[in-house]
Parts: structure tokens; C-alpha cells; sequence
């Protein structure tokens, strides 16, 4: 029995998340399990680092499995190969699949997760980045946004910025950093501003009602002080709206 | 009668390139004129800076017509939001609508056009930039094809990177900038090789062509002696491939 990690990348659109359902619906652990099948004919369960939701993307999720492959020799490169050839045409791409000891857990392993969130600014709607991106028209204060953010950073207890639904023990966690960055997207003046939190662990939608109340803030409709008494509140209906799913991104796991 | 300037991003993948055709299939070119017909109802014709083919992207298009609207008054930012709303949901975006003097002409008036060619350069296949970016599976030694990219700066007679259909009355042009560079793509050492040319005008395929060559040039199977010596041999079939549409962006047009 050999436990393997996998890094994978994906376009979340067309997915109901990363979790497989009861229903059969397509979720992104359904269509990678099926390729596992089709290579092994074993049908297998993926652990994830982290759980997307519908509409989400992912440049380095991460997770694993256990494969008995007999005394057959498998290497890394030979197994991405063959999943991403059982996952073609879907917008799921296996980007590395490495042999790990079986202490390996992809998601009590991890000590660090990078998101993104990308929201593009300006008055004209999208036409590349359609799906891949968060269009907000009114103009963004982001320096504000930024300061705002760093109340954010640190021990807390962030049930303003959790989910209702949300299955965690604890509401506490270490936000380890959250920056708010603009760069230029196109030759007229619109943004790209760009959301960047790390920490170990996220709770439920915390990324993207972050995000929801950090729009807030650049728009002028809340300041630092109001963001510092929604966090103080600790009840996720004082924490503004929660931003869409198409802007986010898991970029990367650490272990 | 005003003249008037569009800034248009698209994303060409669905579209048979800009330019309307007899048969009616759907262009750029046609999707836009026909929502300025919703718009005001006339037919009239846009005159675009560079025609893009088939799959090809563009950030920053520039195109013109003229309008007689009347005494009526008419700003940018209106009619640009009126032809977005009739071009929705179509993946094609007025950024910017603004009125010209008459002398105004999107492809004659030009100074400059900046124009990026992606290439994601890994083995696993593309996930989230499928039909956004040539995605090549070798390894690609940046330095020597920038090294090599060198050799093409400057004015030449670029008939071995001309498409044999092309109908520019002189093979001669005078290209300002090539440079190639290297981003990180994804955490499992993906990169993003970008390509990036400034010239005051391009021939039929020519980026195409120069991309093409310089693939060779990264691979090892051309060096910088080869491209020189296809570059003097002034015929296509010196030229080596034609890389694919799908990386290729229009960026931006100068006046």
C-alpha cells in the first residue's frame, strides 16, 4: 500500500465544489476518483486539504490517497499521466502526484494555506475573465481596503466571517496575513485588486465574506472602525455579504 | 457626424477571428457593428487597428466608425454601456468609447501596437488557462530564445514569418521590441513563458510565425545562427511552425 499525494489544479465553474455528493452531481473528488478508477479499476477515496465550494478554483489544491498497485512499479510523473489522460477534456489537470509516507494526512498535515481573490474594478463588464474573477463596477478605495485588513490579521475569534452552516469546533483562528494589492489590468484605467490571506486553517467561507466586508470598506460604505466592531460582534449577521465563489482561488498548501 | 474611438477586450476563442465575413459566420467584428445597429439602427462599419484570426485575444483592440446621432447629446460612458448591453452575453467588452477628430483612423493613426503570446510550459495539461495559452510540454530554455529574439529587433524584410496569404504590399518592418520572459505559473515549477512585441505594424501571422521559431530556439533544435539564417533566407518555408492562436493577445494600440 503506497499513499499518494496529489497537486491539483482546476477551473471550478462547471463543479458543484470539490466534495463528492450522494446525488452523483459533478464535483471535482467525483471526476478524479472516477480517473483513479479507470486507470486501477479501484475505486478509491480522496482526502482534500481543503474543501471548495461550487464555482471556486484551485491552482495547488491538495490531496491524497491510498493505492495497493501489487509489486508493480509507479512512478509520480507515470500517474499524473494517466489520470489526467481518464480526466481529459475536463478542466481538472493533475500537476504533480508524488509518493508520501502514510503520516501524510493532506489536511491535518497542512501548516499553511494561500488563497487569492481576484476582483476585477472597473465600469465595463468581462470579457476574458468571465467565471475567473469577481466584476465590481463602483470604484475601490484600496488603500483602505488594506489597512482595514490588517484587524483582520492575527487570533481571533472570526464567527462574523463564518458561515452559518459552518461544521468547525472552534471559531478561533490564526490569520497569519491578509493583503490587499492593485495592479493594472487593462489599457483603460481598470484593476485587478487582488486579495492574498494565508494562514493554517480557514473556516467556512471566511475568505470570501472577508472579502464581501473588505468591498464594503473600499467603497466607502464601512470603515476600519465598523470592520473592527463586526469582528467584535461575533455573529456572522453584522459581517456584510459574502463576495462570489468565481474570484476565488486556492493557490497553494504548505506542509 | 462624430467619429468615435472603441477600446474593446475579447476573448476570441468562439469567434472566426474580427473581420465580418460574406457568409455571416460569427466574427468580432459582426457582433459589435450588430450591436450598434440594436443600439441607434444603422448598419454602419467598423474600422479596426489590427485584425485578429481566429482564437486570438485581445486586451486592447481599438476600432472606429462614425455616427450621426442626431442633435441628440451622446458620451462615451453611455454608449459604451449600451453597446455592452447588447453585446452581452457574448465574451466581447466596449472598455472605453471616446470621440475622435475626423483625421482619427484606428489602423492608420497607429503608433505602436503591443501584442503578448502566452506559452505554459509543463508537462501536465492546462486546467484553468485552456484555449488562453499555448501550452507546451518540453522544457523551454528562455534565455536562449530571448538571446535569439534579439536577432529580429530592428527592421528586416520578414518574409520568413509572412503567412503566404499575406497581403501587405512590402515585407519590410521594423520591430521595436521581442522579449521573452519567464513567471511562475503554478507551485509544482510550471512556468509562463511570455513573448512580448512592439511594432509600429505586423504582417499576417507574423507574431505567429516569430513565436513558432523561437520554440524551436528554446527546445534546442534551432540556435540563434539558424533563426539568423532563416530570417535571411526572406522565404516562409525557412520559418519553421506557426504556433497556435490561443496565445496570442492583441494588448494595446498606441496613437
Amino acid at each position: 500500500m503506497q499513499r499518494w499525494k496529489l497537486t491539483i489544479e482546476y477551473k471550478g465553474t462547471d463543479y458543484c465544489g470539490w466534495q463528492r455528493q450522494e446525488d452523483g452531481v459533478s464535483t471535482v473528488q467525483l471526476a478524479i476518483e472516477d480517473s483513479i478508477d479507470k486507470f486501477c479499476q479501484q475505486r478509491l477515496t480522496l482526502h482534500v486539504a481543503g474543501r471548495t465550494d461550487a464555482g471556486v478554483h484551485a491552482r495547488g489544491q491538495v490531496a491524497h490517497f491510498d493505492l495497493d498497485y501489487g509489486n508493480r512499479a509507479l512512478d509520480g510523473y507515470d500517474l499524473s499521466k494517466a489520470l489526467n489522460a481518464h480526466l481529459r477534456p475536463q478542466p481538472i489537470s493533475i500537476i504533480r502526484a508524488e509518493p508520501v509516507t502514510p503520516d501524510f494526512h493532506a489536511r491535518f498535515s497542512a501548516c499553511n494555506k494561500l488563497y487569492h481573490y481576484r476582483i476585477i474594478n472597473r465600469a465595463s463588464f468581462l470579457g476574458l475573465d468571465r467565471d475567473l474573477a469577481w466584476h465590481f463596477k463602483k470604484p475601490l478605495d484600496v488603500k483602505a481596503m488594506h489597512e482595514a485588513a490588517q484587524i483582520l490579521v492575527g487570533h481571533h475569534d472570526f464567527s462574523t466571517f463564518r458561515d452559518s452552516q459552518c461544521q468547525a469546533k472552534s471559531p478561533e483562528r490564526t490569520l497569519d496575513r491578509l493583503d490587499v494589492i492593485a495592479l493594472d489590468y487593462d489599457s483603460c484605467g481598470g484593476r485587478e485588486i487582488r486579495i492574498e490571506a494565508e494562514a493554517r486553517s480557514f473556516l467556512h467561507h471566511q475568505m470570501r465574506n472577508m472579502t464581501g466586508a473588505l468591498a464594503l470598506v473600499g467603497e466607502g460604505k464601512w470603515t476600519k472602525k465598523t470592520l473592527k466592531e463586526a469582528l467584535e460582534e461575533r455573529t456572522r449577521t453584522s459581517g456584510g455579504p459574502t463576495a462570489p465563489a468565481e474570484g476565488l482561488y486556492l493557490m497553494r498548501v504548505d506542509y
